[in-house]
C-alpha cells in the first residue's frame, strides 16, 4: 500500500469534517492514509504557529511517506521559508515521497526547486479541497481524482488541454517546468526562494484577483526578464474577482494581450489547472515537453522509474488518460 | 504664480466634476493651473490607451510646469515604465518640477529615484482624491492642504507624527526616502525600476489589502534583503480590507509583529500617510532625517534653495508647521 500523510502547513482548517472526509475517499482509493499530529492545529488563522508547521514540514519529510499531501492552502508557507531545512526535504524527495499541493504551496515547490535541480514536487490537488467536499457540495471531480491517481502511481507521462486557439500550432518546447499560483510565485521574486529558471516552461494561476492585479504581476515578471527567458508560458484558471464598474470591458484577455505585446515567449491559455474542481497533476521542477497541434497541446515527461511497476498495474491508467490528457 | 498641471498618468476618472471642482481650489489656492489635454481620455479602465498616457507624461515633462500633479491613481503606470524617457523627466525635475502624487504613482517615483540618485519627486495628494471632493463628500482635508501648500513652496522642511508608543525613544537615522504604495512598490521588485536603496528609509501604507496579504509583502521584502538593508522603516495607513472570520484575531498589528520579529530594523508606525483624508507630503528620494524623542517622531530635510524666497513669504506657513508637523 502506498503510505500518504495529510499535513495542514498554511492556514488553518475550518472545519475536521473535510479532513475527515477527505482521508476517507483516499483510505478508499488504495492509500495507507496517515494524518499528521497537527494537521487540525490553530493559531489565529494559521494551522498552528510558525514553529509548530515547520516541525509538521520537517516531520513529514524525515517519515517520507510515499505522499505528503497538503489539506489545504491558505496564506502561511511564505512566513515559513527562511527556516525550512531544505536538504532535509530534499532527502524525503531523493528517497521518493510526493509533495503535492496547489495554491500557497506553490511557495514550498518553487523554494524547493530553486535548490534542488534535479528533484521535483507535485503540483496537484489539495485534500481538503478536492478530496473532502461533501456530496451536496460536488463530491469529488472524477477528471482530478484520475489524474492525481495516475501520476501518484507514476503512470501519469502526459496531461493534454485544448487551447482557445490554433495560433500556437506546430509549437514545440522543452524545458524546466515551475510556476503555480501567480501572487504566491511573485511573492518570491527578490528572495532567495526564488527559481532563476531559464528556458523553463512557466505554468500560473490565480482566483479572486481582479484582472488588473493579474496583469499588473504578469508585466512584474516580464519586466524582471523572467517571460522573455521561458521557452513558453501556460496560464491555467484566473477567475473569481468581481468586475468593477471602471473596467468598461477589461478583463482577463486584455491583461494577457497586455503581456504577449510584450513577450516573444508563447503564452498559452487553456491548462486545466488552477482553483478550479477539474485540476491536472504537473511535475514542478520536472524537465517537461510542450508539443501543439492544432489546438491540442500536450505537456508530457519521463515518469519515474522507480514507480514503473506500479504503473502497470494502476487499474485508472487508462481511463485517466484519455481523461486529462494524452499519453505520447 | 506658480504653475500646476494636473494629468491622469493610470486609471481614467469616473467624473469630470471631481477634475472641475479640483481645478477651481487649486487656482483658489493661488496656482496657475492647467488640465493636460487628455487628463479625462478612456480607453476601457484606463486614462487612454498607453500610448496616450505616456505621452502626456512626456508633454508634461517637457513644458515642465512647478508642479505635475496626478488627479489619480488606479493602475496603469507600470504599463508605461519600460517605455518611459526617464531623462527627459529628470531634466523637467532639475528645471524644478514637482512631481506629486501616491498610490499608482508610487511606480512612477520609484522607478525614477532608481535611476536619478540626487533626484526626487514628491509623495502627496492627488488632485481629484483630495482636492476634488465635493463639500458634502467631506471637501478638502485642512491639514492635506497646508502640508501640499508648503511643501510646493519649499517652506516644508520636516513632518512629525506621533507614534503608538516610546519604543523608538532617541532613534535617529538618515538615509534617502523612498517607498510609498506596498503592493505598488512590491510589483517594482526584480525589475529595472527597482530602487536598490541601502541605508535608507522606506515608507508603506497600503489600502484594501487583507493583513495577510500586507504580511505577505513585508516579508517579501525582508527575505529580499530589502529590511535589513534601511535605517528604518515608517507605516502609514493600511485599512480599508474586510475581516474574514477565518483570521480569528489575526489583523495588522500581528502581520507588522511578524516584519519585527524578522528584522532589526526599526519599524515605525503612525505615519499620517496612506489612502486617508489626512496625509502629509514626503520627498521621495530625498535625503531625509529622523529622529524621535518619547513619542513623537520627526522626519526633516533640507528644503530646496530655489524655492527659499517663496517660502518666506507663503501665508500657510507657520500653520501647516504645527498641523502636521513640527520644523527642526
Amino acid at each position: 500500500m502506498t503510505s500518504l500523510t495529510l499535513f495542514t502547513p498554511a492556514g488553518a482548517l475550518a472545519k475536521s469534517a473535510n479532513l475527515t472526509r477527505a482521508a476517507k475517499r483516499l483510505t478508499k482509493l488504495g492509500f495507507d492514509v496517515a494524518i499528521d499530529a497537527d494537521a487540525l492545529a490553530r493559531d489565529q488563522r494559521f494551522a498552528g504557529d510558525d514553529a509548530t508547521r515547520l516541525a509538521a514540514i520537517h516531520r513529514i519529510a524525515d517519515a517520507a511517506p510515499s505522499i505528503a499531501m497538503a489539506t489545504r492552502g491558505g496564506y502561511g508557507m511564505t512566513r515559513l521559508l527562511d527556516q525550512l531545512d531544505w536538504s532535509r526535504i530534499a532527502k524525503s524527495v531523493e528517497h521518493g515521497t510526493r509533495w503535492v499541493g496547489y495554491s500557497d504551496l506553490t511557495a514550498l515547490q518553487n523554494g524547493f526547486i530553486a535548490r534542488q535541480k534535479g528533484l521535483s514536487m507535485w503540483s496537484g490537488p489539495l485534500a481538503c479541497d478536492d478530496f473532502g467536499r461533501s456530496d451536496a457540495d460536488g463530491g469529488v471531480d472524477e477528471v482530478t481524482q484520475d489524474c492525481f491517481l495516475e501520476a501518484m502511481s507514476g503512470a501519469l507521462e502526459a496531461v493534454g488541454f485544448r487551447a482557445p486557439s490554433p495560433e500556437f500550432d506546430g509549437l514545440e518546447a522543452r524545458g524546466r517546468l515551475w510556476g503555480g499560483n501567480l501572487t504566491v510565485l511573485c511573492s518570491l521574486l527578490g528572495t532567495p526562494h526564488w527559481p532563476k529558471v531559464k528556458g523553463g516552461i512557466l505554468f500560473l494561476e490565480d482566483i479572486n484577483e481582479h484582472p488588473y492585479r493579474v496583469e499588473r504581476q504578469l508585466l512584474q515578471l516580464q519586466q524582471a526578464g523572467v517571460m522573455d527567458a521561458q521557452a513558453a508560458v501556460l496560464l491555467g484558471d484566473f477567475s473569481g474577482a468581481a468586475k468593477s464598474p471602471l473596467d468598461r470591458g477589461y478583463g482577463i484577455k486584455d491583461a494577457i494581450a497586455a503581456l504577449r505585446a510584450r513577450t516573444k515567449t508563447p503564452v498559452l491559455t487553456g491548462l486545466p489547472f488552477g482553483h478550479v474542481r477539474t485540476k491536472v497533476c504537473l511535475p514542478v521542477g520536472g524537465t517537461v515537453e510542450l508539443y501543439v497541434q492544432g489546438r491540442e497541446a500536450i505537456v508530457g515527461w519521463q515518469s519515474d522509474p522507480r514507480l514503473a511497476h506500479a504503473a502497470h498495474h494502476h487499474e485508472h491508467g487508462d481511463d485517466c488518460a484519455l481523461d486529462c490528457g494524452l499519453h505520447h
